[in-house]
């Protein structure tokens, strides 16, 4: 074999070294406790699905990144988000399933984009839903901040926020000025408040068609200023034209004392009434979420309200809400502007050292005894000597070897070294496992 | 929305209802918890590869099955197994790698076969495998059948067998009578011979173009019994001339001294002889495991040593010794024999029900208290009664209710009901949490 081929992967698709994937991992595994502690049940869903079921929706942008492929007489594609398989597994399995029906899923998702910075063409989406049947109660709407409220807790990554906002008020103001079908134009404009300033903002809206009167309106409406409470006063409070207005005011009140219901700091929630989400999905919540210190990042966390998640599979009328999180672009960025740092190349917590041939039987039996106390570890079999295995353990974050030497293997115990403090004792194999557990 | 789509999946792609998932994740969980306590390292290889990268070694049968397309300038191709791509990631990532490098992954794998039962087009693969860097000790060959034998333990899914042989005992041997070519005919012959009987092998062995004394030094072989110390010792004393025979009793021998060592049973591994597994890729030892009381599930666990992991993409000799569980598979045939069921409709350890909607507040905090320590809780919002939502989480298997009254309300107090025993008690959350975290 003299023709090697260059081993590579496609760019857009991330793949980590060890010690970076022990991280990712670790950080999955917070989201899906924290998932599972609110009784989310878990879900996986093919990868590959008839083109026909996973299409039924799509158009446009999304279509064209699809991966689509004929096998045989099948057209398939690859899942492009876990919406679209959850609401054809909840329409096939409906008689199945109990309502109001909470299930998460993480898993990989495959969209082929032209790939750029921060753009993955496969990667992991964690998503939670709460389905329920013909209604569901607004009270869910408040714990999806809840269960992320706790994520990112949990995730120790520094401050977020939670926005909020409820659709029902954005299209009831639009409505009311008139400018409906211009929705999703204002709130790009809008968008843009805090880059090119109000006056800017004021001259976009006037040069869209807006009139004066409008877009005094807008301003004041997106200018809505103060904390939950007040912002609610003053959209209560603004001469607004429209029952879906109000009634979306009253929605998003009810939630906000639901959200404090559930714990979470007044401060990591706020409403923002420049959030809209994706404009025909979405009917009432709809949430994104911030790192208080890398805005720049974006949501790392969306999702909302929905009227109907299965109407493209059946006739049954299934309300939900819901929420994702983009985890490898989530981490990446993470990674990038070093807000988490890898810890350690392995998972081993002790590494047992023989000194020599004679001491390898022991040895084994050593790291058994240990690795049936749960702890994992390792034994360093090389030829290499003592100190460029202790060199070793150190540079990969092992915080304990074991050494077995003739003495150790005559007393029946082995000497446990502490990595970090240095200090080392010999003991009987369960006695050191005793020792590494209670030091987690 | 008139025209519905029927929402339906491909045939061979398994989707689980929750309480299916539940289990399979459980099992999945396990499987992963020993690897690492073996010191895997994980891994996450990318699902689409460039076609030229993952076909490199591939042809016939697995080129056939493999969901292969083109997007843009690139054919591309999906994983159908895990090795070639741990292949291709160690010969890219060769210098940032320590050596020997071990590594678990599950993930799913996709095969476009023809769906018949027991065979899946995606299912998930858990594979473990040890690469030495030029070269690798013999003693992780043993660790494998370690590994395996910790798992299965662990999964308590009754007796069973790894079977073990090293094909240098085979090489050596077929070629000594002559019959080198043929090694894979004579092979699937004789793993007939349970049913159809010696005289029928012999016959078909002689039609294969065997002359009478290689097929009865080939019946004497493969017929070699006793335990596996009297194995070894019946095959060194067979008249062999060939030294590779010899090497490969030598190295079987120590293998087996060192399972030992690793605290596998006797009882749990055995010399067989038939074991050879893919004929061109394992150079030494070879293993199978099989469920003593389901032999006709095959093997459950397969794997070996072998030369070179990645001579297709780099000039660095890599051996290696690994093996894998095709869990889908596994899951899906311990369901159809009973050997599993399923316990559970959810995860939630502790139901709250208020019992109208002024206990609503105080349920949700009841629910997070217990959250906090750790217990996947979930509040019960619905109109039912009372007993229906007790028969709802009897029916879902949830071993705990906290009622949430009026009286508990005032008193500050949860009424907590344990559903197997029946009895009930009136307490703080907090005390109630510690209660269910007392009872696993």
């Amino acid at each position: 074999m003299n023709n090697k081929i260059t081993p590579k992967i496609l760019p857009g698709f991330m793949e980590l070294l060890p010690e970076d994937q022990i991280l990712f991992n670790k950080i999955k595994n917070t989201v899906r406790e924290v998932y599972e502690s609110f009784g989310f049940l878990p879900l996986d869903t093919a990868t590959i699905e008839y083109s026909e079921v996973l299409l039924a929706k799509a158009g446009g942008e999304t279509e064209k990144q699809i991966y689509r492929f004929n096998k045989g007489d099948n057209d398939l594609s690859l899942c492009f988000d876990l919406t679209v398989p959850l609401a054809r597994y909840v329409a096939q399995h409906y008689n199945d399933l109990v309502f109001p029906f909470k299930r998460y899923q993480i898993s990989k998702v495959f969209r082929g984009e032209r790939p750029q910075k921060g753009r993955f063409r496969e990667f992991y989406q964690c998503d939670i839903d709460i389905i329920g049947n013909e209604s569901l109660n607004l009270i869910y709407d408040a714990e999806m901040p809840a269960v992320i409220y706790n994520v990112f807790k949990r995730l120790e990554i520094g401050g977020f926020t939670i926005k909020l906002n409820n659709r029902k008020i954005l299209n009831g103001f639009f409505e009311a000025i008139g400018l409906k079908e211009k929705t999703a134009e204002v709130l790009r404009i809008i968008d843009k408040i805090e880059k090119i300033g109000e006056e800017n903002v004021r001259a976009e809206l006037l040069k869209l068609g807006a009139d004066a009167v409008s877009v005094d309106k807008i301003m004041g409406f997106v200018g809505t200023r103060g904390n939950n409470r007040e912002k609610l006063e003053r959209l209560k409070a603004l001469d607004v034209k429209s029952e879906k207005y109000y009634e979306g005011i009253e929605e998003l009140e009810k939630v906000t004392e639901y959200i404090r219901m559930f714990g979470v700091e007044e401060e990591a929630f706020q409403i923002e009434l420049t959030i809209a989400r994706g404009l025909d999905y979405y009917t009432g919540t709809v949430y994104e979420t911030v790192l208080n210190d890398y805005p720049s990042l974006g949501s790392v966390c969306s999702g909302g309200r929905y009227e109907n998640l299965a109407e493209y599979y059946t006739k049954q009328k299934l309300p939900g809400v819901g929420v994702s999180i983009g985890l490898t672009r989530l981490f990446s960025q993470l990674r990038e502007n070093r807000i988490i740092e890898t810890a350690s190349k392995t998972l081993v917590k002790a590494l047992v050292l023989p000194m020599d041939e004679t001491c390898v039987e022991f040895a084994v039996k050593a790291a058994g005894l240990i690795r049936a106390e749960g702890i994992p570890s390792d034994v360093c079999y090389g030829g290499k000597g003592m100190k460029q295995k202790m060199k070793y353990a150190n540079r990969c974050g092992i915080p304990y070897v074991v050494i077995i030497g003739e003495n150790e293997v005559k007393e029946g115990k082995v000497t446990l070294k502490n990595m970090n403090t240095g200090t080392q004792q010999a003991l009987p194999a369960e006695e050191a496992a005793d020792i590494i557990k209670g030091d987690k």
